[in-house]
């Protein structure tokens, strides 16, 4: 099947079926841009989808939208020392503002060299606390809670569609607080009551919540916390970041406030991001070798409607399925009437490709009997379903295929997750290409026994997670390469 | 009063009254980054509410979103040869893809060039062409209706908030049609019932529809047409543009579709976009000397309402407050409550300033009356309205002002809107500092001609309306300069 839709399946090679499933289904596909891509409407029905979602959850949580620019002199990235260290070095530089005929024809004009580079916001911490310190004098003035929805690039050596690009599209939370506490509070409410919340009641991804270890920290926080997830090869992905940066920007840029009390204290920040590498994650989280399978709070298409027949027959079933539709559309369901001249089979498997939720299906002896013939995409038998109670039927099969989606990919996590204790055990499970699941075993805390893990297995620790996955991992042990004490269980991982 | 507020008087210099008013008001503020503005959160929520309604139109009319790259290759400008002149001369130019550390810091990465310089998008048709070509076989394939929402570069040398910044937003769509035919048919839809429809419903902003001469065409299109918008001192702006970009981009990039009778053949676009520009226009439009004057449909905060009062009597009016927000809100009005401790003069002087369309008192006194005080922002007399009867009363008076709003703008640009026929008189017109409003006169529709008259009076033609202002205007006549022979009249301002 997956073959003549030119896709390759799953268990051939995963990374090749990502890469054709997101083609073929027409998400995105590669630019003449090293490392861009061009988003294509139904990728990009997607991400709209994600944005309001998402949009929604943090303006419920009392933050408002603003826009930074997108280039940012290259003195400010010197100012944090970390955070220049993580970032400016791979990005894309603007050197020059004029184009000039030359005798090859168009060229850089040498005269139009700018006093100081830009630098094309890779994450924009830097230019958004330099504009903070004209914002903030008094504790009066935080906090504040912005985001920012924008295109960022890291030039990126080994690109791949949605996952790492050089440009993406992210938004970007910068927030400003008088205390520690409450910007601590800010980080756990966006990891808990955005991010978290979003992947598993709209991506239909569970994840796990914690905090990365000191080497996966973001260039500039003070600690990083994550969401991460398993995909169906048992890769990791970290699918969003929550960051306490601490001081470190406020005295990068020096802004200052005064308590209550009167004094001049540092501000303390918070920076968060998800980003179009969520598609990438819906993608490889429920995919199959038809093609794409889409959460149904997400999916661009929820229902695909297709009437069948010819002539006169067919003028009535369309008035049936118009009919259909519109009462389906009545109910907030996002439907498709797929009426073109191809083939009835044509269509099942472009709709399927496509991750149309619900198939409908209309011919002129479903008519004559007053039925339609009913399929979810993620279940293999048809349903045959009284045409008067249609829509009831589906209105209430999408949530239950949210649900199954998410116990699908829990039912996955669980099975591939693993308790190890002994470094022999730890190599062996990852071992070979595949991914490896996720290995939850003790480690030592220190940056050079993860590095040492990473490079005999390629595994990194994904996540220290701030509610154990099972009591007894918060117990302390032995750190399972070097024996030495241990706090409690992290969790190991390949990662995307 | 507007003084005090930080703010110069329309009436003392208008420019100033405006650049002044954008910052106080929070609405943006200039940037490090020459020529790129910071869209502060009151700013930016105006463009979201914009944004949604533009969408809305837009998907209204058959069109999605998709996302092309920031960055383009050089050598693409150089395949539209008009387009390149217009536009890819004074932009941002990506050379390096790192950063190193210096003996000065930071600095470029020689060893990091690029073989081919990027360019920062000015404007999306070369990149977007270039992917058509490989979207496009047949007529099958036709028509595509894209649409883009995203940030652009063009080097500005005398930036002015919103009207003219080095980076802005924008939405720019870019449409493939089979026919000439079709292709004018989408610029028109654009024109009449996306942008002009959104001017005058949603920004209460009159427009002029039609098209614009050859020398203020799109850098590559067939024919531009354009909405233009007069504001208080009486210059015009060009608040949208629809081009027919005929067969051009097709040519360049070499997109040929087949049609229906098996010819091979080069496909017709349109491109048009709105931007941030819009925000500038509807300040210009409608602001007064104590700020903000906002369309009620696109404001951020339609009621403001302010609770007066001290101790216990501030907690039963505060209750009183909060029922009657959330009852405004339970109408889908967007409701802010005033608590802060600051005077109630200060509030009503701060959201005058921020264009709340609605301000609601309430005080102790109001509350045993059981009426409260309600007072329009267009408006200088306040009212007292039954408590029980606010919200209808509320509701009833957004859509007035609405409509007060459009009817004002466009009495000043009747009162504002002169035919003239001698070279003398229209001279008279645009003398001094001044804007000198529309002048309708006509012209022999030559280039030169054009230049000639700019030259002497800094006024350029806006636009050749597709429908006559006056019926006579359709008729010929002299132009106003050359006494040659001319079609129609057109109309003539001077613009920002």
């Amino acid at each position: 099947m997956s073959k003549e839709l030119g896709i390759t399946p799953r268990g051939e090679n995963f990374a090749e079926w990502y890469n054709d499933l997101v083609k073929r289904a027409e998400l995105a596909e590669n630019s003449p841009v090293r490392g861009s891509m061009v988003i294509r409407p139904h990728g990009y029905t997607l991400w709209e989808n994600m944005q309001r979602a998402l949009d929604d959850m943090f303006k419920a949580t009392g933050h408002v939208n603003a826009y930074f620019p997108l280039l940012i002199p290259m003195s400010f990235f010197a100012k944090e020392a970390e955070h220049v260290e993580g970032f400016a070095k791979e990005s894309a530089i603007v050197t020059h503002h004029r184009l000039k005929e030359g005798p090859n024809g168009l060229d850089v004009d040498p005269e139009a060299k700018l006093e100081e580079p830009y630098v094309i916001r890779p994450s924009s911490e830097t230019i958004i606390w330099h504009t903070y310190k004209n914002w903030i004098q008094s504790y009066r003035d935080l906090p504040i809670l912005i985001n920012q929805w924008a295109n960022v690039m890291r030039w990126e050596l080994r690109p791949r569609l949605f996952l790492r690009t050089t440009e993406f599209l992210w938004q970007e939370g910068h927030t400003a607080h008088a205390t520690y506490d409450e910007a601590e509070q800010e980080a756990l409410t966006i990891l808990n009551e955005c991010y978290g919340k979003f992947a598993e009641e709209w991506m239909a991804v569970p994840v796990l919540k914690g905090v990365k270890s000191k080497n996966e920290t973001f260039a500039g926080a003070d600690h990083t916390y994550t969401i991460e997830a398993m995909v169906q090869d048992l890769r990791a992905i970290q699918a969003g970041t929550s960051h306490h940066l601490g001081q470190n920007f406020a005295k990068a840029f020096d802004v200052k406030f005064q308590s209550a009390e009167g004094q001049l204290e540092y501000v303390y920040a918070t920076s968060w991001g998800v980003s179009t590498r969520l598609i990438g994650t819906v993608v490889m989280a429920h995919g199959d070798d038809k093609g794409l399978v889409l959460p149904p709070k997400l999916a661009p298409i929820q229902v695909v409607i297709i009437p069948i027949g010819k002539g006169d027959k067919l003028a009535d079933v369309t008035k049936r399925v118009d009919k259909l539709a519109g009462d389906l559309r009545k109910e907030g369901v996002r439907v498709k009437v797929d009426d073109s001249d191809k083939s009835p089979g044509w269509k099942y498997n472009e709709w399927e490709l496509k991750g149309a939720c619900v198939r409908i299906e209309l011919g002129p002896r479903d008519l004559e009997a007053g039925n339609c013939v009913v399929a979810r995409r993620d279940q293999e038998e048809k349903h045959t379903v009284p045409l008067d109670s249609a829509v009831a039927h589906v209105v209430a099969e999408l949530p239950k295929m949210q649900q199954a989606l998410y116990d699908r990919a829990l039912a996955l996590r669980e099975a591939n997750t693993h308790r190890v204790d002994t470094w022999d055990d730890f190599k062996a499970k990852f071992e070979g290409e595949g991914g490896g699941g996720f290995v939850v075993a003790h480690w030592d805390g220190t940056g050079e026994t993860e590095e040492r893990i990473s490079a005999e297995t390629k595994a990194t620790i994904r996540v220290i997670p701030l509610e154990p996955l099972h009591p007894d991992d918060a117990k302390p042990g032995n750190c399972v390469l070097t024996g030495k004490p241990s706090k409690q269980r992290v969790v190991f991982a390949k990662a995307y």
